[in-house]
C-alpha cells in the first residue's frame, strides 16, 4: 500500500498544472498519504529539491498560470544512469509513487522510470499542443485556444481597418489541433497544419475569391510544425499581391489564468491520478475519453500518434 | 429532397448561437439549399418575419454574443392552432426543413411541429443551463462557465480583503451543472444544486473548519433552482455569525463573446444539423457525445432528465 | 527625521491598493526607512496586528485585486479614545509616520489622528466611487469602470437578442462618476446620477424615440445613490410598456486585477506619499491633478464635495 | 458658417477611433450639419470614396477595435498636387470642414491641406504610440497599455515556471511611453526607451542582484524605437548567462475593444472637434490637458517633440 507520493511538473508549462497539483495534493492528504512536491521537474528530482506539501500549500493556486512547482528540461534524466539515480533518491525518501504532469517527452521519461527502475508512476497529460494520443484533451489546451482566439480577434480589427492579410503562427510542432480549432473559431480563411500537405495554390485561390466577394480582411493560421509564418506570407504575397503581416504568438500561448474547462479537467485528472496510484494502476496515464476519466497504459499512449479529425478539416474549409 | 430551409433561435439567448447560425447557413448554401432566417423565434415564424440569408449575411457574427436572429418566448405556439398556422406559413414559403436552436421548451415545440404538422425539424441544444439530456454540452455553457469563474474570482479579491463569505447565485433552474462546474473551478467552499438536498449544518461545519485553518475568504455557489442566495446567506450567518454578502450574477451569464469551445461546438452542430436534414434524419437533435456529433431522437431527449455526475459532487467536496 | 512608518488600507477595498502598498514599501526601504504593514485597517492598528515589511514582502502583488493588508471598518476608531489608543500604540512601536489608503471616511479618521494626537499622516485616495474632492482620479476607479463596461456590454448582447431594456445599478453613493463614465462608454440611453434630479418623463421619451428609430436594445445606468434599479425599472415599464430587466453589479465592481492605469497611478501615489512624509508634508493627501502628483491638505479635501463635469452630462445625452 | 463636414481616419488604426467617429457624427447631426465619412484616409479622399452618415450609421461601433472608415497610408497626398486635388474634391462636394483622426504624419498632412489649400481642418490624436506633443494622451494608448500588461502578465507565468528572462518588444518608434508605462505596470526589471541611452551593464547588474535575492523571473520591456528584442536578449545572455526568450507583441497591440478610458476620451474628442470647426477654430488639434479638452494649433503641436516624464523613469527603477 502506498504511503508517500511525489508530484512534479515537467517540460513546457501549461495553464491548469496548478489545479492538477492542488487536486492531487488534497486528494492524497484526504486519503492519509504524505505528499512531496518536487521542484523543477526531473532536474529537481535529481537535486533532491523536495518540499513537503499539505492542504494549505496549494491554497489560492488554481487561478494562476504556470506551475508553482516550476519546470525544466533535464538532460541527465534522458540517460539510464540519471533515472537510476532518481529512483535511488525516491527510495531514500520513501516515496513509493510518483505523479508526472507533462507532455510526451516527460511521460516517456516516467515510463522508463517505472519499467527500468520499478518506480510506480502515473502520468497526467499537460501540454498546450494537444499532441498526446488517446486523450481527447490535455491540460492547458483550452486556455491556449482561448488566448489564440482573443489575440487573433484583435488582429482582425487591424486587418479589417487596413484591408490586409495576417499570417498567425501558433503552437503545434507535431499536431495541428491548436491551429485547426483556433482557426475555426476565428473563421480563418486558411489553416495550415502538419498533418496535411500545404497547397498554396488553393489558399491563394480562396483568398482571391473572398476578396472579390468583398471580404476586407484575411486571416491565415499556421501551426509552427507545418511551416513558418514568413514562408506562408511570402507565398501569399507572391501569388496574389495582397499586403501581408505576420504575428508569431509564441510564449503568450502558455500563460494566463486557466479557463473553467482547464480547471475542472485538471482537477479531475489530479484526483484520478492519486486514485490510480492507490489502486495499483501505475504505469498508466489519466485520459479524458468521452467525458470520462480513464486509465490508459503509458505504453499504449506513447506508441501512438495523435490524429486529427479530418471532418473538422473539411468543415473548416466550408465554413470560412 | 430538401431545397429550402429555415433557421430560428428560441428561448433564452446563449453565446455561440451566432456561430451555429453561421455554420448552418454556409453549409446549406454550399450544398445548394436556400436559407431563410426567421426572426424572434416562433413569434417571428407566426409573423412571417423572414429574411433570405446567404454566405455574406453571416460574416463577422461568430464572435458576437446573443443571436442576430433574435429570440423570444411565444405563447401562441404553445397551442396546436399556433403550430398549425406555423406549418401553413412554412409550407406557403416552400420551407421544407426547419432548424431550431434553443433549450428544452423550444425543442418541445419543434417536436410537436413535426409530429402534429409533419414539418421536418432538427434541433440544436442552445442553453446556458446545460439541462438537456443526452448531450455532454449545450451551446453557450462553456462561455457561461467562464463568465461565472471570472466574476467569482473578482469577488474573492474582496472576500479575502474583508474576510467575508460570499453567496453567489448562478443559472440553473433544474440543473446544477453551472453551479457545480463553476464552483469547482473557483474552489468554492460549498456548492448547492437542485439535484441534492441542501444540508446547512454540513456547510456551516465546513466553513467553520476552514476558518479555523486560516482561510480568510469563503465562496458559496448556489444554483437558482436549488435555493436563493438570500436564504443561503441567512442560514450561514445564523449558524456561524460570519459576515456574508450576496451576488446574483443574473443576465451577465448569458452574454459575452463566445469561448473557443463554444464557437467550435456551435459550428460543428450547425454543420451537422444541415446534414441531418439533408439525410432525412429529421425529428432529431444534434448532440455531443464523447467528442462526436450524433443524432438523437427528440422524443428520447425530451423524455429524459439530465443527470449530474455524482463523482464530481464528491470530488468538489474533497478539493475545496 | 522619519525612521519608521506604518501603512494601512481602510474601508472598501479597491483594485490598485496593492500597487500602492508595493510602491510605498519599496520607496521607503530604498530610502532607509523601516516599514510596518498594519493589517485590517484601524482595527488592526488597535489590535497591534503589525508585520514588518521589506522589498520582498511586496513581490508579485501588483497584479492582484483587493489588498494584501486586508481592510475593515472600525467603530472604536471613530471615538477620540480609540484614536488616542491608536496613537499610543504607534508611539510604542516607534512609528513616526502613517500612510492611510482609503476613502473619505478613512481619510477623515487619518486627519483626526494627526490633529488630535499629533501622528504625522499622509493619505492616498483609494475608492472605486471617485468621490474624493481635488483629485482627478482615485485608485481603483479605472478598473471599476472597465469592469462595468465589460459587464454591461454582455447585457447588451441579451438586450439586443430579446429587444429589452436593462437597468443596471452601479457604485456611487454620493458621486455619479462611475455611472456617468461607464454609461457614456457603453452608449447608455439614460444615466441617472445623484447630482441631478431624475426626470423619468424625459427618459421615457428618449427610449420611445430610439425605439421608433429602430434601436432594439436599451441600457439605463443608475448610480446606487440616485435611485434603485427597481424603482427605475418600474417607472420605465409603467410609462412605455417596455419589457425591463434589472442587474445590480454589486461587489464584482470592486475586484479584479487592476488596469494599467490603476497600477501606474497607485505606484506613483505610493511613491509620492513616502516622499511627502519624508519632506515633512504630513496632513496631506496625494492627489492627481492634471497628470501630476500634488499634495493637498486633508483639511481642504475633506471640506469640499467632488463635483461632476456638467459638460460630460450634456455630451452623454447627445451621443447616445 | 459650416454646413457639411467630412471625417476620416488615417495611418495606423487605434482602438477608440470608432468612438471618436461616432461622437463626431452624432454631434454634427445634432447641430444640423451634414456629415460625410471618407473611407481609407487620404487615399479614399482622393478616390472620392465617400459615404453619407447619420445618427444610425454609427450605432453599435463604439465597442469595436479598428476603424469602420478604414485607414491607409497615402503617397499621393504627400505631394502638393495630391493635396490640391483633395481640396478640389472636397470643394466639389461642398465639404467645408474636415476632421482628421490619426498620428503625427496624418496631422502634418492635415495642416498642409489647410495652409496650402485653405480647407478648414481639425485634428484628433489617434495613435497607440502616444508620441504627439501637448496632449496628455492619444486615442488608443490606454487600450494598448492594457493589452501589453495582460500579455506580459502571461509571459510572467512561464518566466516564473522556467526561471527565465523574457525580453518583450512593444510599440514606440520615437516615444518610450508605452514601454515605460506598461513596464511599470508589470514591474519589469528593466525598461529600454528611445529617450535614454541604454546601459546594458546596469541592466545586467540589476538582474543579477534580483536573481540573488531569489526572484525567479525577469521581464525586460523594450520600445521598438530603442533597440530590438534580439539585440537586448543577446546582451543579457552574454553578460549573465541567463536563459532568455523573446516576444514581439506587434500588431496585437493595435486591436481589441477599447477600454472605458479610450471610449470616453475619444467621445469627448469627437464632440470637441465638431465644436472647434463650428466655432471657426480650425487649424487646431483637440488635446487632453489636465483632464480638460483644449484646442492647440497644429503648428505648435507638430513643431514639438513629446517628452517623457523623467521622474517616472527614476521611479520605475526604484520600484522593481
Amino acid at each position: 500500500m502506498i504511503k508517500k507520493i511525489g508530484v512534479l511538473t515537467s517540460g513546457g508549462d501549461a495553464p491548469g498544472m496548478n489545479a492538477a497539483i492542488r487536486a492531487a495534493v488534497r486528494t492524497a492528504v484526504t486519503d492519509g498519504l504524505e505528499v512531496f512536491g518536487i521542484h523543477r521537474g526531473y532536474s529537481g528530482l535529481l537535486d533532491e529539491d523536495f518540499t513537503s506539501m499539505d492542504y494549505s500549500s496549494v491554497g489560492g493556486i488554481m487561478e494562476r498560470g504556470g506551475t508553482i512547482l516550476r519546470s525544466s528540461r533535464c538532460e541527465e534524466f534522458r540517460l539510464e544512469e540519471g533515472r537510476a539515480k532518481a529512483a535511488d533518491i525516491l527510495k531514500k525518501h520513501g516515496i513509493d509513487g510518483l505523479l508526472v504532469i507533462g507532455g510526451e517527452g516527460s511521460l516517456s521519461g516516467a515510463k522508463l522510470l517505472m519499467e527500468e527502475q520499478g518506480i510506480p508512476v502515473v502520468g497526467l497529460p499537460g501540454t498546450i499542443d494537444n499532441d498526446i494520443a488517446l486523450t481527447d484533451m490535455c491540460i492547458g489546451v483550452d486556455t491556449c485556444l482561448n488566448t489564440c482566439v482573443d489575440t487573433i480577434q484583435k488582429l482582425k480589427d487591424t486587418a479589417s481597418s487596413h484591408e490586409r492579410a495576417f499570417v498567425v503562427e501558433v503552437m503545434g510542432r507535431s499536431s495541428g489541433y491548436v491551429a485547426l480549432a483556433s482557426g475555426m473559431a476565428v473563421g480563418a480563411e486558411a489553416i495550415i497544419i502538419p498533418e496535411i500537405p500545404v497547397n498554396y495554390e488553393e489558399i491563394a485561390d480562396k483568398i482571391w475569391r473572398e476578396r472579390k466577394r468583398g471580404k476586407i480582411n484575411c486571416i491565415i493560421v499556421v501551426a509552427e510544425g507545418a511551416s513558418s509564418a514568413y514562408t506562408v506570407a511570402r507565398h501569399v504575397e507572391h501569388r496574389i499581391g495582397y499586403e501581408t503581416r505576420i504575428t508569431i504568438l509564441g510564449h503568450i500561448q502558455r500563460g494566463g489564468s486557466p479557463t473553467a474547462f482547464d480547471r475542472v479537467l485538471a482537477s479531475r485528472m489530479g484526483y484520478a491520478s492519486v486514485k490510480a496510484l492507490e489502486e495499483n494502476e501505475a504505469g498508466t496515464m489519466i485520459a479524458l475519453q468521452g467525458g470520462k476519466m480513464v486509465r490508459v497504459s503509458l505504453e499504449k499512449i506513447l506508441s501512438q500518434k495523435k490524429t486529427i479529425d479530418m471532418e473538422l478539416v473539411e468543415m473548416a474549409k466550408i465554413l470560412s
